[in-house]
């Protein structure tokens, strides 16, 4: 978009151009819109949600009321994949105990499980840490946390078939993943599981009775894709469980619900239209930008708002390379599958793009949106403000520095005192971010004081003092305005 | 009511008109107050909420502590209707096991079931969607989710009797209603139940047998009415069980307690002769608006409080209109019903129109106590400051737009990130109400981030971004105020 | 005290008046304290709750998780008081299965049970309400909500005993009792049960055959107390299970410990002698007081630590009276009791005596606190300030009758909208209660909309509503104030 | 430090002083935050999280869901300790029931159990509290409060054995401790277990079947240590189950998860070095200041600046001390312990060191962020703003006064009201934080609303009461800020 105040002359031809520019870009905002919009329902939260509670609200027996968000121990472990995993993914009868149609495992009678589930576990070696000279008879094994330098790559138990030998991550078309405890490679030790639940359950029984999993064990992921034909949406789902080497086990789980297969229905291809039309735009926004960039030069980015321009056209840009970089793997990958059901389809890459496409396409409509004020931004108390603004920035600026030092000091304070107890402060990213919840009032002290008799009081009263040196923070804010303004 | 600064010239006449139509308004007030306490009582509620928990809130089986908030699965439907459901509805025996007299069915042994509950379902038609070509041999049925005309028609199962049959709305005497999901037609495949428990768990068992509930099955309402002498009050409930096209289910209900039956006690002979005031009051001040506005003109118009004054008057007529209509259709049916036992009587209607009635009253009585505002509203700081406001105006109003326009992205933001994973943003408009909620301080970010440990981080990140943009946005209205005060 | 701007001239003298009423004021305060930290102790707030624990707590059975706190039909009230009350009653063995010394039954091994549990009901009479005509037949029998006038006082079942023929309050040494739902009067049926837990085990049982609770049964009171020697402390309780016209249960408890015995440790004795010089205290206040009005008569009570000194003396002298009355009233029954083990004894009467005396002595500390003001309050701002405020006294009133009428409008809508649905506003102080809440902040909207899928969105643009009110009339003082101000 | 003003006359010699002591505190600032990140790591919340879920969250059986933070009957305990007690203390199978190698115990397969768990009963003497005569025939035998005076140090039951005979606190190497209730003696009757479940569980059965636990009892501890060879830690853990006087059960737990072994890993070594470093850095520090003061005298306290300074490097010298002390017990103690498997090691002391130690690092940590203010500190608005500030302290400490007396009165009433009913006030220090709590909008009146439906309405009153005083007193603060800055 042009610099106003020295491309025109004439206030009528101006108004003129303003008028026109800012139409041209609700076309524009109008098409992104539509184009998100169709990326996006309801649908796609219900299922993330049924797919969810199926596998993690299901409690483990009638007896054992823990479900897989409390899973305890390896025991619980063999009883989760046993129970609610065999038994959510293999649905073979209907409610009044008929045979599905075909020898069918439909999901809820409506999600189709697209090739095989797949048990992939990562290991560390023994004798990856040291110990105390006087504890070495004691402690004879030792297994340090997962890093890579750390993993275990040999073969261990029967040796033979991929769950007892290791496959590297460029064998397997898997990538690396953050978990809650580290950051796991994409290799391991792989077990397929099969299409049907009998045989899945034998092959569990195998990699128990062989101990499949040890004190070597760090984590143990769960990946499976589902596709629903009646709404046209795949999830991708991966279940973590992982075995700190603390002990004990530590849960977590993504269920990535995606539109891979695109232009089916008729509004499909609407869309389709208006993502041509978003091309055509952003096309004629890269010429207008250059266009000005040439006349201006260096002069050009010294106005915020060409900035923001040149922002968006970037990222639009990006956003339209990964849109169709994803039609084309989906379409190979979708023919691989269907001649081969007996093996485990890699989607998660896949589904990682679409929704890093997603969010990519969230942040630009919010850009485009902002960009709105310019064409708002004329009114004069605005730029009046603004000046008095800038007058106290320089002191605001000092002031923000010593609010800073003094919130870092206190997520210190509270990560050393309390980071071995209460979860909220167990790590020094949690720290900052509880600090920034309790200054906005968002901190329930009741569940702390619940969960820590003993270190609670001291929560509050460190919560208290946060406030209240906040508060007088605000205050002193507030006297600095007020002297600047004067 | 006249205006008040024309009409008059002298002082004194003009104060004892003030005070005449004080007193007159301040009658009419304590009339409708009258009036609409006699609508509502604490028995209400209570009677709501024993009627909900005993269906909502008792377990599937002694085995099985979920409830039909928690339903997930085809299977747990079919416990529930043939659980809970059916021993909530038929109370047979006392506490010690001796029956009840007279075969009767009483709910709590207080309250009679009217007629017999009612079962409808409504279906949705195979290959209403399409299916990529590369999935059409996997995918071979297909059933979209539920629109009118998606709805399927024809019989099915063995073809006989209303449950295999379809019957349309106008059949009936039902209505749309709006589910979790979806707003769904009011007909469908029904089947009415027996006054004895017995025969009912019989009919379940063939509904179950034959596979009633099938992939294209998108909601089942069940409908029941009860009546409890002891507070002449009805109960009409409708537990509402949907199928969405992701497979699983989810649970809603509407349970409307309502006093269809008046004139009972002496009380309620009372309120009805408020009833004949008020519509006097009403016709009294129909016939001094006109007056005035035959006078006035459209300069009558320019006065707020005449404006308040029409539609209170307004609403007060279509409230009258629908009282009578009510009190009419009620007796009908009640009639009607008495004739005849074992059908399922449609209370439902007339409930809502009760509702309506209640809730129009109940804006009208909020109005009225505004309205007193009139008679308060002469003093001068008042005055004062509504000047100093319209000051400010043109500028606040500017802002408001800026604060809109950003309030619009951050809520499509939220929604595009977050809608699949988080309940709260799963829809555009639950997007806005959150961010409303988030921005009054009501927002529990410890529920997110248990629920998604993945996706909770980031909410909390959007949380923090809002509240600060919400709280710069504060800072700078304020700044606005003071410097167009100024 | 005086009035010191007239009873002195000279300065000296003044302040050594001041520094002299000062002294002993703080004497009194002193002794105030002691008198009333020897009143409460961290024990009783453990005993309150293992007490309530064991009888809310504990669930039906160990196949039914259900406890006190959610009985919802009559058959689990038997339940109840067959099972987790009787068993919380009578302890009989160790938890090795060994007896208790000497046939006693002692909770918790710790507490003695006095006299024997009480169960008393409270009835209405069959056809207190009128049927529409229309349903008649269908409606034969009809018990309408409790009320004096309905109360039911004939004899039923069996006839004999106290348990089916009535006794009304005058005999029964109890008193009127408000529940959830009613008030209920102090006589009605009532059935002592046992020393023993087979004994009484045989009594309910009874009970139970014959029917005690009907369609009539509106209340029972489940009645006991209990003393705990270790800490001298008694704890009266009382488990309330009310039977609503609408069918099902509502319960409600009441556990009051107290110390009814005094002066049995020597710091009981110190207390004691506190006791006596408060008294003396009093004394000489209430001279003074009475002096100092003879000297100034009406114009005393214009100033407000005067109407203070009054009221604080005023309610010691009937504090004095109350704690003198209790003493005597307890040797008398405790006499009584010793010598008859299996009555019920009524020690409710005292209980909420004690409990009275506690919140009057409470008031009187505070008072006593407030006083104290008095002798700081020389400093000029704040005097100042006072004069500042009351300039803006009558705008601010004015404006806080228009913030009343809102408040109150808006109560009535939330009540005849919401009241049939939500709890927070069933009747209409609760909805004044629930409003105050949303104003301060504290009202969780997730749990309405977990509920209530229906209304909860309603009740959020109610709430919002509310907030946004609220908070423009807080900027609306707050310009008035500036505006009176200048 | 330098006093600034006066030790130099020419700026430049100044400011480079300035930048050289800066750079030097910066160093300072790096050394001892590399230190105290040694200290902490997230690893230890999963270590004390996995350790307390094994022992508080386990169910005591698969038919009874109460778990240790549950319990409520001696009953209970003894379930508990032969229930989750033993199976989490004692894991010798695989989970597919092959025992582990070399009948290791390895609690969740990665914890060796250092020496054997011990159970400690702490007892008071019979008749230790007064009866009134009234009830001395019923009440026989008295058990008071526990205080070091009521101990009860007799041998009792078989009278063999530490379990039945008294052990002082000095010969346990035990300190006194503080529960919920009271604050325990180091001494009483113990019981070590064994290295195996079998011999536990015998003498488990053994205590239970001679009545261990009587009225006397008073609190149980059970103390064990586990250390984790992977991450090189020590979990020292108590479970405390107090039997108060009023009957009944309360637990409350203390898990202390330290690195008491150090220099182990490279890191560790790394780490080393940093402290060789900080203590030169406190021994220059030392040498500075002793300067200084040597030179100014008392003038050297008068700057706030050097009293932080001393207080640093007080700290720091106690805290080098504490560390030094510390790493040669650990030496000892476990020499000893590898000596001999069969006795209980008490690492609790050295525990509580190692938390001292780093809770005074973390404040060390803390006060030297604050002192960066130091040199930030020179700009003008900030000393314009203090000399405003300090015009209006005497004012706002006249008015803090007034609020500190309105606060306490407010603590004492909700005290003695609400003590012996809600866990909030059940104490008075316990009043005073809930006061707060309210005041910072912390407290959810739902809950007490639920818990105690007759106190809880009071309650909200009281908060209301509590939160409309705070803020017209908030509100007089800033009145008096605005009248004493004119
Ligand atoms: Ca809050």
């Amino acid at each position: 978009t042009e610099l106003m105040e020295e491309s025109d002359s004439s206030r009528e031809k101006y108004l003129r151009n303003i008028l026109r520019e800012m139409l041209t870009y609700v076309a524009f905002l109008v098409t992104i819109c539509i184009l998100t919009y169709g990326m996006v329902s309801a649908n796609m939260y219900h299922y993330t949600k049924v797919m969810s509670q199926l596998f993690l609200d299901t409690p483990l027996s009638s007896r054992d009321p823990s479900t897989f968000r409390s899973l305890s121990t390896m025991e619980d472990f063999w009883k989760f994949t046993e129970g609610p995993f065999l038994n959510g993914m293999y649905w073979e009868v209907w409610y009044n105990n008929k045979s599905l149609p075909e020898n069918q495992s439909l999901i809820y009678y409506e999600n189709l499980l697209l090739g095989v589930p797949r048990l992939r576990q990562v290991k560390v070696r023994n004798e990856t840490c040291s110990v105390h000279e006087d504890l070495r008879d004691e402690v004879q094994e030792c297994y340090n946390i997962y890093t890579p330098t750390n993993e275990d790559t040999t073969s261990f138990g029967p040796k033979n078939g991929t769950a007892w030998v290791y496959t590297p991550e460029s064998e397997m078309n898997s990538s690396s993943y953050s978990g809650q405890i580290s950051k796991y490679g994409g290799g391991g030790y792989y077990q397929d599981l099969s299409r049907t639940k009998e045989e899945s359950a034998v092959q569990l029984q195998v990699l128990k009775d062989h101990l499949w999993l040890d004190r070597g064990s760090r984590a143990v992921f769960l990946d499976f894709s589902v596709y629903n034909g009646n709404i046209n949406l795949f999830c991708i789902a991966r279940l973590l469980v992982e075995f700190p080497a603390t002990g004990g086990v530590v849960t977590s789980w993504q269920f990535q619900t995606v539109r891979l297969i695109r232009y089916v229905s008729s509004w499909d291809y609407f869309v389709g239209m208006c993502e041509v039309a978003f091309c055509l735009f952003i096309l004629y926004y890269v010429v207008e930008e250059v266009l000005e960039i040439r006349i201006h030069r260096l002069h050009y980015f010294k106005n915020l708002w060409n900035c923001l321009d040149v922002l968006i056209v970037t990222l639009s840009l990006v956003a339209i390379i990964m849109n169709i970089t994803r039609t084309a793997a989906v379409g190979n990958l979708l023919k691989d599958l269907l001649e081969n059901h007996t093996t485990h389809p890699s989607f998660e890459p896949l589904a990682n793009l679409q929704v890093q496409f997603n969010n990519m396409a969230a942040v630009i409509v919010f850009f485009s949106w902002v960009k709105l004020f310019k064409f708002i931004n004329f009114n004069k108390t605005m730029s009046q403000l603004s000046s008095t603004m800038s007058r106290c920035a320089k002191d605001l600026v000092g002031f923000a520095i010593m609010f800073f030092i003094i919130f870092l000091a206190y997520a210190q304070l509270a990560y050393l005192v309390f980071g071995t107890q209460v979860n909220d402060f167990s790590t020094f990213q949690a720290s900052i971010f509880t600090q920034f919840r309790i200054i906005l009032g968002d901190f329930n002290f009741s569940e702390i004081e619940e969960a820590h008799p003993v270190v609670g009081p001291f929560v509050l009263v460190f919560k208290n003092a946060l406030t209240y040196t906040t508060m007088s923070e605000m205050e002193m804010t507030d006297l600095i305005k007020k002297s600047c303004n004067k």
